[in-house]
């Protein structure tokens, strides 16, 4: 299956995200390409795997697996799902990967990652993508699927019908999937959500369900929220407070989750402060606009960080 | 050993502060009166110990020890060393030690304590006193001494002369005692230590020592310090803010500790969370000033609470 020119998919980072989003254009015969570094033995050998509790398991073996991107094919569309504290190798990771034409699409979490790629690669193409699933890498290869696994998508500078090629490619591949026409506020929104769950859930050592049944951190939640729009609204991304309280709600009706920064923690893994947090609270500094909550949530991380 | 009427002396709650001063006094040969409800079996029967890492271990033995502060005497000074968590009982434990002259004087940390207290006994003498010691109950009986040990007096409703035979008394008793004219500004000065190192000390599961020597939390205690000095200052606590400077560097100083918050934390007894910080904040919102950092250490805090 592909939709025009896009042919071959390069997955660059086989976890929560790339796994799960890999699989599903896999499955539905899209030529994927994976690259996964620590956990490439395995998953040559098992293949790859989603167990959802959504009824939406699915399997790909054999797959088209690389621990060195040098040995990848030249791919028309490259999926970036690495954690963001790795984006400092994107530049050796993606050369390989790349055409003339090569479209980027970033799933990553964070603020300002589509112009941190437009600085690396100045001629690429590039689109971003906001993933809403609750999904974690509980093995090598296997990946838990617990909730949701809508896409967004927005262009930053490949154009419209680009935009809608790629969109047509992951709805083909049954993730339903939107396009939105400002990159920035579905960046912005998504960091309403991140802000505070995902800083929360490692200080408090709390899933989102317990943070949300107590009166405290129910509204300390929607403060960082508030923050969040604030900053966002300077930025052109025009986000309504309701936001704040809508994005609570559809919390309250998620299994309980433990978000991604938890489990990297728990992982002793490094948390991804720079691009949630930090890229977050320059955005408000640039136009003087203070954050204390946010600010305080990322010193508390600073201090907690393994790396 | 007496000066002028102050005779009898009751210690109200046994614990790090009242173990170790009662301790003091009773070694200087004042007729000290303990209320020790938990450890009382244990006090009867072998003493009360300060052991001292700065080389003044006392033992008390056989010491005044009652369970029910109605099998005590009347008493000419009340020293209140309660956890402030059991204030709400302090109107019955006391009311057996109160003769028309008794003079009360809470040794506790928080922010409003002798109006409490004036409330509740509208005919009381009061003072204040502010603690300046690392010390911890470690078993019952117990007290590990491990730096200073000062106290700061100020007077409430007492009078001068009141205020300065109780300064006299711990004076000779060899604790180092000083005066202040402003009870007001010795306890928002406390504060100014207390409301950053408690709860961080709980939050981030950290001894002083381990969050001073990381920028980021080394900047969060000033910054919540700074919150404070600014909500003393109109509260006609006159506060520079070069004391939060000078606060950071005594901490540096000091041995590395887990102040008394965290003690509680860990032993599962409910934090002082409303008088170290509700009722900080509460002096803030009073004054429409706002305390975000404060605040969100609240918020924290009262979601990690076992009461």
């Amino acid at each position: 299956m592909s939709v025009k020119g896009i042919k071959k998919i390069a997955i660059v980072g086989t976890g929560a995200i790339g796994g799960y989003y890999g699989c599903k254009l896999a499955k539905a015969g899209v030529d994927v390409h994976f690259l996964a570094r620590s956990d490439y033995q395995y998953i040559q050998s098992h293949g790859l795997k989603v167990a959802s509790a959504k009824g939406q398991d699915i399997s790909v073996d054999p797959v088209n697996v690389y621990n060195d991107s040098k040995d990848m094919p030249q791919c028309d569309l490259i999926l970036i799902t690495l954690k963001t504290t790795s984006n400092d190798q994107l530049n050796e990771l993606l050369k390989p990967l790349l055409h003339e034409k090569s479209l980027l699409c970033s799933l990553q979490n964070g603020y300002g990652l589509e112009h941190y790629l437009s600085q690396v690669f100045p001629q690429a193409s590039i689109i971003g993508g906001l993933c809403f699933i609750c999904s974690q890498k509980v093995k090598p290869g296997i990946i838990d699927h617990q909730d949701f696994g809508s896409i967004r998508l927005a262009d930053y500078n490949a154009g419209a019908e680009r935009l809608s090629d790629v969109a047509e490619l992951f709805t083909q591949a049954e993730v339903p999937t939107q396009t939105s026409d400002s990159l920035t506020k579905a960046r912005w929104e998504k960091l309403v959500w991140n802000v505070p769950f995902n800083g929360l859930s490692v200080v408090l050592n709390a899933k989102t369900d317990a943070m949300l049944n107590k009166d405290s951190t129910r509204a300390l939640i929607k403060e960082i929220m508030l923050e969040v729009i604030q900053v966002a609204r300077v930025h052109a991304a025009d986000i309504d407070n309701d936001f704040a309280d809508k994005l609570i709600e559809l919390t309250d009706g998620m299994a309980a989750y433990y978000p991604s920064m938890k489990v990297d923690y728990d992982l002793k893994r490094p948390m991804e402060l720079k691009d949630i947090y930090q890229a977050t609270l320059n955005a408000a500094y640039e136009k003087g606009i203070a954050m204390p909550k946010t600010e305080m949530l990322l010193e508390l991380l600073t201090f907690m960080d393994h790396s």
